[in-house]
């Protein structure tokens, strides 16, 4: 049976509001990827009873306990005091922490400060990790009831003690193997209850799991399987459900929506330019959070004022008054003008109403154009979006950018 | 002496770490407001023991316990049956949670499921709370040891509850006052171990204290304080801090740096034009995410080619050339071209390398090209910022915003 395993937390700003803990959630991830299941989270103030008590207790019922945040050389740094008391052991100088330490400020070719050997103050028998992206070493603590890590609670700090000296350690430690990392899915453009539904008909290979996660305004498959042949089974079950999902298809595993459409961009070879009116800059931020988008982006216009969609685009007097910004024929111009002006492949428009104000009964909060034009024609397709401004802008941006993946070809993995 | 408080949160996705716990610190926030102290947190997984375990242990330690998830009407909701185990009672079929969602039904106007009636199993002893987002109500559970809340995980279902039904039930129950809000000075430019040192000679109202949030690229302020005239000390405090750090305040308070600058434009009257390079259209988005930006933003340009910078803006092939596009005067002539294209006010231009490609010697990663022109002048700063491609672009953009708000006059409150 697989060990168990508890997290502490610990650190006021994260019982005070003030600080969200996203340790845990990152830890467990990767626990779970060597196949260990975190049973319980806890996290308690910086006092070092409760800390100690916590350590106790948390002793008791788990085989693994792994400790985050409270090491370093600050006055309210109270987990190795904690440790020290919850074992009662003495606490000294530990020389190869002092001597990671001295390293580490070598390194970083700064001298070392006198409170700086406060961290490396360990309780008796307990082991010093390396930490390469810090000053204080994490601490190894190995009893019959329990093995013990304590790590800072810096996020690449913890991280990388966790990659380098935990996770290898705890593998052989516990015979464990490595679990064929899940394969995700993005989805746009359908609701979670949907897609289980229109799932459960299709045939996957044997032993594949699907779980669900909502990012709005996504829906990601988790596709998971263990044992002989797993890859072969996951690269079979992408396959069937991204052939069945098709368009709504639009992005696998950690790639980003932005990440798969500049792919596809850039195999094709052809270059984009975008004109924006409610999202902003949105479109384009998100093609640009990633590097190398210069391959493919041309330009990009954000014409809030009508007088930019008329010198930019090119977009007629007439359709401004006649139809108004928001309207088929104004992203159908904005398309076709940008894309001229760029000399680029493909022109996208976005216009419509974001909200909160400016909806009216024939175009609600929530209408949107999208134009998309590649010089032979110009789609436009009118969405309604519910939801508040941002939700409205993200769903826009990531509904144009599966209209570009669309032209491209698409959902082939 | 303040009752103490524990939380407790359930659910499997929050220990596989599909899913971070944001709602623990949204809760400690609100109870922050009214003088609570949260003390611990637990995060235990979907079976109906370890709940009821959790439960029964966290009762001898708290006066208040704060249950968020597994409460609705699928399979994986436990909570009310590990509430009813914990307490020994029994349960049934609770009539005026089935009212409530009766009525939540029918303001949604959709029929009620057979499964919904699950929702209403309540214990023996127990009271629905109205949530006026979903269809599961919350639970309150009143003993000799404890005030026990169960609310749904959804964050908007669990903060309406707490706002409707929580914190006026324990303002009144505990005789607890609201205390006077934080206020926030949010900083950019200077880091927090500098900040720390510049405040100490600084002469602040009696009672104020101070905390430091590092939310990259800004530090915050937040001030604190209680009792008679807090509100006045408060705003003293305010003064002096931003008297003092003058044109590195960007925001107060909730604002962010975009919507603070979107303040000043309008009250100014003037209007801003946008050409950004390696920004991508971040400075806009961030200006748009807020509503109202059309009454400042003609027009933004992302000028990734070159021709972008000509065409558009207007950019002399000789500065191209000779200079090239991350320079001091590709920066002024993107600055001066957008602001005559769009006949506004202002033109703000960024150019710049993010990375993690294309550094020089001369220009290095994180080199970036901020300039900004009115009409009389046109001011180009050159900065050097540190870390990867995200980071650059936020600071650059944020840098960019806090550019115009001192052009604009800047930090009075």
């Amino acid at each position: 049976m697989s060990p168990s395993v508890g997290l502490l937390t610990i650190g006021d700003e994260l019982l005070n509001g003030s600080l969200t803990d996203t340790n845990s959630s990152i830890i467990a991830q990767r626990l779970a990827e060597i196949g260990l299941a975190v049973q319980e989270v806890r996290t308690l103030p910086d006092t070092i009873s409760s800390i100690a008590n916590g350590i106790r207790e948390m002793t008791k019922s788990f085989d693994i306990l792994i400790l985050t945040g409270g090491l370093g050389s600050t006055i309210d740094d109270l987990t190795v005091a904690a440790v020290t008391k919850a074992f009662s052991r003495q606490s000294r100088l530990n020389e190869s922490a002092l001597q990671l330490i001295e390293e580490f400020c070598r390194k970083r070719g700064r001298p070392m400060h006198p409170r700086d050997r406060k961290s490396a103050e360990f309780p008796e028998g307990t082991s010093p990790l390396r930490n390469p992206c810090g000053t204080a070493p994490g601490l190894y603590l190995s009893t019959d009831a329990v093995e013990l890590f304590a790590l800072p609670g810096v996020p690449t700090e913890m991280l990388a003690i966790l990659e380098e000296s935990i996770l290898p350690f705890l593998q052989q430690r516990f015979s464990l193997s490595r679990l064929e990392p899940e394969r995700i899915v993005t989805l746009i453009g359908i609701a979670e209850p949907q897609v289980e539904e229109e799932l459960t008909p299709l045939e996957l290979p044997p032993d594949v799991t699907i779980a669900f996660g909502v990012s709005y305004p996504f829906v990601q498959l988790k596709l998971r399987a263990q044992g002989d042949g797993a890859a072969t089974r996951l690269d079979q079950a992408v396959k069937t459900v991204s052939t069945y999902f098709n368009e709504k298809v639009v992005a696998f595993d950690k790639q980003t929506i932005a990440e798969r459409t500049g792919e596809l961009l850039r195999l094709s070879g052809k270059t984009l330019a975008l004109a924006e009116s409610c999202t902003g800059g949105l479109i384009a931020k998100l093609l640009t959070d990633a590097p190398g988008a210069s391959d493919f982006l041309e330009r990009g216009a954000i014409t809030y004022a009508n007088s930019a969609k008329a010198d930019w685009l090119g977009v007629k007097q007439q359709i401004l008054d006649q139809e108004g910004a928001v309207s088929s024929a104004c992203a159908e111009a904005m398309a076709v003008g940008v894309r001229i002006a760029a000399g680029s492949d493909l022109g996208l428009s976005v216009t419509g109403v974001a909200g909160p104000d400016g909806g009216t009964d024939e175009k609600p909060v929530g209408t949107v154009y999208i134009g998309l034009s590649d010089g032979c024609k110009t789609t436009v397709l009118r969405h309604q979006f519910p939801g508040n401004r941002q939700q409205v802008r993200m769903r826009t941006a990531c509904t144009a950018l599966a209209m570009i993946q669309r032209h491209l070809g698409g959902a082939q993995t």
